[in-house]
């Protein structure tokens, strides 16, 4: 089977630095580019992590800079959960440098080089550098196989009460993605909670066979600190589940929705998704509903663990 | 123990009937009056449902009428889970006259006469009525012990993606209750989620000592059609919830919260939980978050098993 | 011409006590009651202040005590436009009693008595009483004839930039009105921008013929601080011209339009008036656009000088 | 005097089209390009109308082709106003042909040659192209004097009743504009109905000396349809309105305000303006409140007279 052309935008963040190693693990997907924005934390931490965090796996993908800022106003960081430094306390060495230009603009040039419908944006972060690129050039979205994004959230957001974080940092960009015209399958929080990073899962991952990767995932893991919404039995891992879907997608039970983002007051960045067919929005997107979580936590270590 | 005076107010509606034989059972409540609305289907179908779910148990407590309309707009039924009888097909004898006079001039004159912080309102339906009151004469607010009501969701609906069926009726009626200044307790759709009414649980009902309301009871949860939201492995059972935090509040987890409820816009009736204190508003509710389901549904086959 | 039976329900307020002269020297106008709510002062300062305005004008209409706050929420004050005292410091001697009972008590009684059609409902301050009303017993609307309303903006307003005072204080109330099945006439901000009071205009009213109560209509009126928002050339007349409808409708000209209330978030309040027929929604109310000032001046004069 | 350096960006557009002329004949102004966008008409319209205004006027400032949908959803054509053409129907030469490029990237690279606070961007359509720069690189802001843009409105809207049309085809734009940092000079609705287009005006317009370009003008004028808003007295003039604040000033009475844009829900589009500082935003904007209307068309005639 011919590797999936992947363009994957991130703002690492722990979890973010997981989903890249597993990406870069992962023969089924063609890794062309990775691109930074600020999110979990500013963009000056983000980039040397995405950097170290490709450096750690010896892989030689170009890491582009991009949005320090969102659309309209700016990022807040979540250091809470990430670290002051994003990787939670981990210290990776220095990777390579940045690859020259701007993220958007390299984007750009991709989708513009590409075939039509082969290839598939995967968003870790706020949807910012996606949604610049597309919404300079929109006739772009026909290069677009699919988006895939790690954000939003039917129930219970994790930034406000109605919002999920990524969501929140930059509604109008998510926007952009949502009406874009290709179709967007999202790993909301509700599915994420379903990925709980459990200290029988560390000892399990710890247990597994593999390098300094696996290492580091089981240590960024072991440093997540428990949530309260899960009774402090452990931390949901985000960003890894949107990588697992393209490749493992019958890890995932699934649903056509019909998807937006709300931008103005209290409830910005909250995900209206539709699954019953309520309203009469088209189903512009895919809600991954359910993961077989044993089995993704399986997966991570046996793909993590073929890396350095 | 001297027990509770409760005003009830309902719109029966199926899981309404079990919430009202449930209080009628319990030696812990002191039910002086039941108001209905219209809801879960029209008030001429609630009002003779309300009288006959009272007749079958013999009781004498009054039943009144009280709004047909929420206060802007509308109701509209909910006829799929209900059934165009609103008591999904379980025929009972006609019960008593309803009495005389309109509910919310009912509970204001009951508010009147009563001693400060004495007495309870358990809101099964659409919070007109009690709001009617309250907004009327808001210094009655001081009569009232607490608000129980069953409505709200932290997290989907179940009228819209956003919305609750009860707060989405009547939204700004909520909202009068919500900052009333007396505390509200709720008993949400992600609550009563946990209350569900599968085959093993209607038999074991079926198989308890009671009398024709405990048949009734199993009749009507037997009617319930298994929800898609739950994999079609049951029906959540709302009403009752809220009464059985009234007896047994140790079968419960909670949390005080800030709530409020959306009126204007795709997300009418949404109602904004802010469980993790994200926002400074004032910790105005009580959140019913967890529910031991086994106790919960043995209390309800132990208790209308006393009835006739 | 039999003259029209009114219930009058204000907030005074310099504005409203000008119009309730108006009104009560006006044979047009059969007044039934005056109700009172707090807005532009709080009840315990707009109750005795309609006391004492019908005292002055030797007035025997009831005048009940009603609301002292809004459906939600509570009132707040405009001092800067009306004083402390709510007449903008113009003292009148107290006058007869408050009728006993509550407002929206005696309006629903009075509706209850009255043939189909046949009342006309005059609110010059927030909405609550009436549509205390009318929400607890919505078939009553099909007693109404009018509800005429000084209220709301189509332009800026003058509370927010989005909400005309009055609306804002209880658009709740408002929204029951707008939405209970009876034409609503509205004269608004941008109506009563027209009705501005100059010092030509007080001295030509001054000069007119009259007693105590065009004395004090000119005093209060000398008093209004000039607007910022019309180059401080005068101050906006609010209240008369919703009087001046009912007995003047020539000086008008007006529009039938679809209008709504905002309730939610940093617009709450602002009315939403389509007047251009660009959304489906009914034409529920009727817009007064245009004011002949000068033959308003003259009738404000003419009438009030008819009093003692 | 140094001429001010600006970047115009436009849809033409009817009112553009003067606007534009306005500004080629102005020595003030350093005309350093042109950016078309959808919006009055489809892209493939305003684009050939961009270069027969400026084939007519002699010009050689180069033109770029822009957005043809907005950053979510898309333009929505005002062909009543604009004529299916754009033009009104006036019929010019062909114009040169547009530079190579794409709008918001040939911004970008002009905002990166220039000095810190030495570009002027004047915006005569919805807002997209100079999002696109700014939201791509928000540093670029720094290059930027001035932003001046026709849009928005305090009061009515003319798209729907609360969106100017501009400020509704895309306000997520606008608000990238509003937020980038740099201070935003805001002609409205409300300062462009001062711009009465009347058949005397556009006689004495006609009878001023000229050539082909203010021929067309008169043309273009005398085909506005008159609009209902203002009793059919005459049409607003829009864009040239922009123009004339940076040629002179003087004719205008401005004011600090807050301004925001409503992005979700009915009022979709509407410019939140605070002109009495009753919100606690910072004044991010300059409100032209006033216009010498017979002064600017006399500008109008002198200026475009000077034309070819």
């Amino acid at each position: 089977m011919t590797p999936r052309t992947i363009l994957l935008d991130c703002d690492p963040g722990t979890d973010d630095a997981i989903a890249l190693w597993l990406a870069l693990a992962s023969p089924e997907l063609a890794l062309r580019m990775v691109t930074v924005a600020g999110g979990n934390v500013g963009l000056e931490r983000t980039l040397p992590n995405a950097r170290a965090v490709l450096g750690l796996a010896g892989s030689a993908v170009p890491v582009l800079a991009g949005a320090d800022r969102p659309l309209i106003g700016r990022f807040r960081s979540e250091t809470a959960v990430h670290g002051v430094d994003g990787l939670g306390g981990v210290v990776l060495p220095e990777g390579p440098p940045a690859a020259p230009g701007l993220a958007s603009d390299a984007i750009r040039a991709e989708l513009r080089a590409a075939a039509p419908g082969s290839v598939t944006l995967l968003g870790l972060g706020p949807a910012t550098n996606f949604a610049l690129a597309l919404a300079t050039e929109p006739f772009l979205a026909d290069r677009v196989a699919e988006i895939v994004l790690m954000t939003g959230a039917v129930g219970e957001g994790n930034w406000t009460e109605a919002a999920e974080f990524n969501a929140a940092m930059d509604p109008e960009a998510l926007m952009v993605l949502l009406r874009c015209g290709r179709p967007v399958t999202l790993a909301t929080l509700d599915l994420t909670a379903q990925a709980l990073v459990t200290p029988e899962r560390v000892a399990t991952l710890r247990a597994a066979p593999g390098g300094r990767c696996l290492a580091a995932t089981a240590g960024i893991l072991a440093a997540l600190p428990p949530s309260r919404r899960f009774g402090h039995r452990g931390a949901p891992l985000h960003d890894p589940c949107a990588v697992a879907w393209l490749l493992a997608p019958d890890l995932f039970i699934h649903r056509p929705v019909a998807a937006e983002v709300v931008r103005d007051g209290a409830d910005r960045g909250r995900t209206r998704i539709d699954r019953w067919g309520r309203n009469p929005l088209p189903r512009n997107a895919c809600l991954l509903e359910r993961l077989d979580a044993d089995r993704f936590f399986a997966l991570l270590a046996e793909r993590i663990g073929r890396l350095p």
